[in-house]
């Protein structure tokens, strides 16, 4: 296909980003080429400066600006709780129901015998060294509602029980707004299973 | 939303590009963060490259590197037809086709009253100054097919024809492999008005 070599090598790299299509991408590039410079030089300063101001946060591995991320910083939030997620990109749909105020702690990955990923690979060690020093009353897992993830949630709801801490795991169910008709039998199932008494 | 300044800025400029809501510029940024440096800083340079290296070529103001575009510069295309088209965004896909070898002229826009925009806005001058200096023996007019093409081909066609050059234009009709059952009933009345004898 014709381009000139910038625009293609712009290309190139657009195609990368996940959900970016050879289509998605042209048009993202042209749009580029007809915005003011001054909005391309921010997009590209805001990438630049993403990578070298986030790193991990030292207490929950949460993606962080300082040493702590904004959460485990922050006074306001119930520090008698930590929510388990596998990944930081799990963190903002959580917050954005404005229903957990709690702490967070970032695996990084999830048990997957198939993809090699055993216990040692994740921040469980970091986990369970918070749950001794801090004054931790629950811990809510809330690894994702999959084979990997529910793996993960019984591996640790094993090591942490017995630890006489309260742990508590995301409903599974029908999706509020959701259609009966359209639902897979096994969320059915699990809606079944945890039916809830009225 | 809670995300790191960084992280909430990149977002931003992330949602402001075409076809990007923001579960999308969070894919993407949860993305970068999680890439390496090098990919990261890729596509940032990209960015910048593509706005300092690309302008308009001086001829038929495709975007070019040099002060000619490709095509332009190109002794293999077939200089005695120009296709018009409203954006440089335009003749990527015809380029696709591989069923043109021909130069281009980019408009920079489709007449449209109401957006306030008229022959005077478009480059039309330049473009019969082509006419009059080049040896051009067809001008296939390629605007898109609503209504703003229509009325900037119809235009240049009743400038162009007593020039005694070839007009044409892009037909209209099915898409192929499309299906009448689906098609709209403009499409099909275009495709019974310009039927072809077989």
């Amino acid at each position: 296909m014709y381009a000139a070599p910038s625009i293609q090598k712009l290309l190139d790299e657009l195609e990368r980003l996940p959900g970016i299509g050879p289509k998605s991408a042209q048009r993202i590039a042209y749009w580029l080429l007809n915005a003011d410079n001054a909005v391309a030089t921010r997009l590209s300063e805001a990438i630049v400066e993403v990578k070298s101001a986030v790193h991990s946060c030292v207490r929950c591995f949460n993606y962080a600006e300082g040493e702590l991320c904004e959460i485990c910083a922050s006074s306001k939030r119930d520090s008698s709780i930590i929510c388990v997620v596998s990944e930081p990109r799990d963190i903002p749909p959580l917050e954005r129901t404005a229903q957990y105020f709690g702490l967070y702690h970032v695996l990084g990955g999830a048990i997957s015998p198939l993809e090699g990923i055993g216990p040692d690979d994740l921040h469980i060690a970091p986990l369970l060294q918070r749950l001794a020093d801090e004054d931790i009353k629950e811990v809510l897992l809330a690894t994702n509602p999959n084979v990997e993830g529910e793996t993960t949630a019984g591996y640790l709801a094993g090591l942490i029980k017995p630890l006489g801490i309260t742990v508590t795991r995301l409903a599974s169910g029908l999706p509020v707004g959701g259609d009966l008709e359209f639902a897979d039998e096994v969320t059915i199932g699990r809606a079944i299973e945890t039916r809830r008494v009225l």
